[in-house]
């Protein structure tokens, strides 16, 4: 992996977390997002060892590309600049949903002898912005890497190593397995958030002030990736509609089950269905943080 | 408020935290509860200055009691223990649901001249127990007092001193008031926490072993509260039956109006309903902390 040139397109959070991380590890980190002032800011900030005026002149030198950008702008980077990219060079991503992109993407960059893999790293927070980057945002965090029947092993362990080189754990999966999972891990998440944060929240002024006062941790926690950027998850989505119907879907079953219990007074049943939560969610916080 | 003897009748989360929160405040705090090894471990880590055999050596004593009970207990304490409190004192809760328990509370304490307002904390964690205690739970916590016609002002504004001696803000409101507030704000946090972990978590162990993996810090935080105690939701919801279910169903609503933009393919819609979402969120962060 020594000397190999990584070029970061888009300095964002995952991005310009990305050149944090990656600094020390042997590796060249070239970056390039699309304002100037960002490009220099995070040259100076040493997030990145060199940037350039155009992409095309970075895309050439890279042995791997990881594209740091929103859904729509993967794809259309990909189909822009994909006579730029190095030959036999290997392009990965950092997107939400991985179906709608490798379909889109992988052809593309093979007319031009350049491999594409896509990569998801369950990493991330509600902010958004090279000013929210931190070095540690990888750091055991699971990277979901979807290589297809096309790509060459040596690829995928590049890639693998890649992704380990800053304390990720990449794991490989289908591109379907993947988009289902995510419907339910990811996605469901905030739309329910923002379903709570509207019934509690959009109401007359009145029952709004007190509701603002009650509120506390408990509804902080459970709406926290309200606040996260509307584009962003609008993106995410569109790009993922079927699973996530079905993952809400089976969430409004859920809820209306637990409403019957209690409009029939069956409390006994109730307890049982919080303890199989607790169950269910303690097990997996040991599972995942060992505690 | 100098010298006044407080009696805190349970030492768990919130009664070992105020404890812990009382000290140095100028009362002398008397502590008991069930557990003989608690009673004994709470006074010898200076939680409670005092502790007794039998908790009506203590209660004869106290100006104030604060009840930090599951609510079925609260009922219970004040019906079985109600002659043994002092006369002319002050009693007080920390229950989740006010409407129940002052209606049935304080006409039991009356007939023996012992006055009671309920309080309700907006503090705690998903931990419970004295090991989870803290002396900060209460600071800047809203504590919603239910005053009756029945309370003198008086004794009104000695809960209110009380609660302010802890760092924390004590705000009075009607009983139905403050039932329908709560139900939104905390009960259906804790109902729609629980549909989602079930949603993701409770399928067949293939796919269960994936989404373990998947679940990231969005599923952490908005699962958090399903790690409270089941036992003391089901009492919670057991006694505001009717409120926690009209805010299930508001709930509902929301979440099929948001499948159905998606169904629809309302993109721009639906990231309308996220910004609007988002800033309902922020400007309550703002509100509640400053940030």
């Amino acid at each position: 992996m020594k000397n190999k040139k990584i070029v970061i397109i888009g300095l964002g959070l995952l991005g310009a977390s990305l050149g944090m991380a990656l600094k020390g590890k042997g590796y060249e980190r070239l970056g390039w997002t699309r304002r100037k002032e960002i490009r220099e800011s995070q040259l100076a900030l040493g997030v990145i060892d060199k940037t350039a005026e155009s992409i095309e002149d970075l895309l050439k030198e890279a042995d791997l590309t990881v594209l740091c950008l929103p859904i729509p702008q993967i794809i259309e980077y990909c189909s822009k600049f994909a006579q730029y990219f190095k030959k036999g060079s290997i392009v990965t991503d950092v997107g939400s949903v991985k179906e709608v992109i490798v379909d889109s993407v992988e052809p593309l960059l093979k007319k031009h002898g350049v491999h594409f893999i896509g990569s998801h790293p369950m990493a991330g927070t509600e902010k958004s912005g090279p000013e929210a980057a931190k070095k540690d945002l990888y750091d055991n965090a699971v990277v979901f890497i979807t290589p297809t029947t096309d790509n060459p092993e040596s690829d995928i362990s590049f890639l693998e190593q890649f992704w380990q080189s800053v304390n990720a754990r990449p794991i490989r999966t289908g591109l379907v397995e993947h988009d289902n999972m995510v419907a339910h891990t990811s996605h469901l998440s905030h739309i329910l958030s923002l379903a709570l944060t509207l019934t509690v929240l959009e109401c007359e002024n009145d029952k709004k002030k007190w509701r603002q006062l009650a509120a506390s941790s408990g509804f902080r926690d459970v709406t926290r990736v309200t606040s996260s950027s509307p584009q962003m998850w609008r993106e995410i989505i569109e790009n993922n509609q079927s699973e996530a119907i079905d993952s809400i879907k089976g969430c409004e079953n859920r809820l209306k089950e637990l409403r019957k219990i209690i409009e029939q007074k069956k409390y006994d049943l109730l307890q049982d269905e919080f303890t199989k939560g607790k169950t269910l969610r303690d097990d997996w916080m040991k599972f995942k943080y060992g505690k």
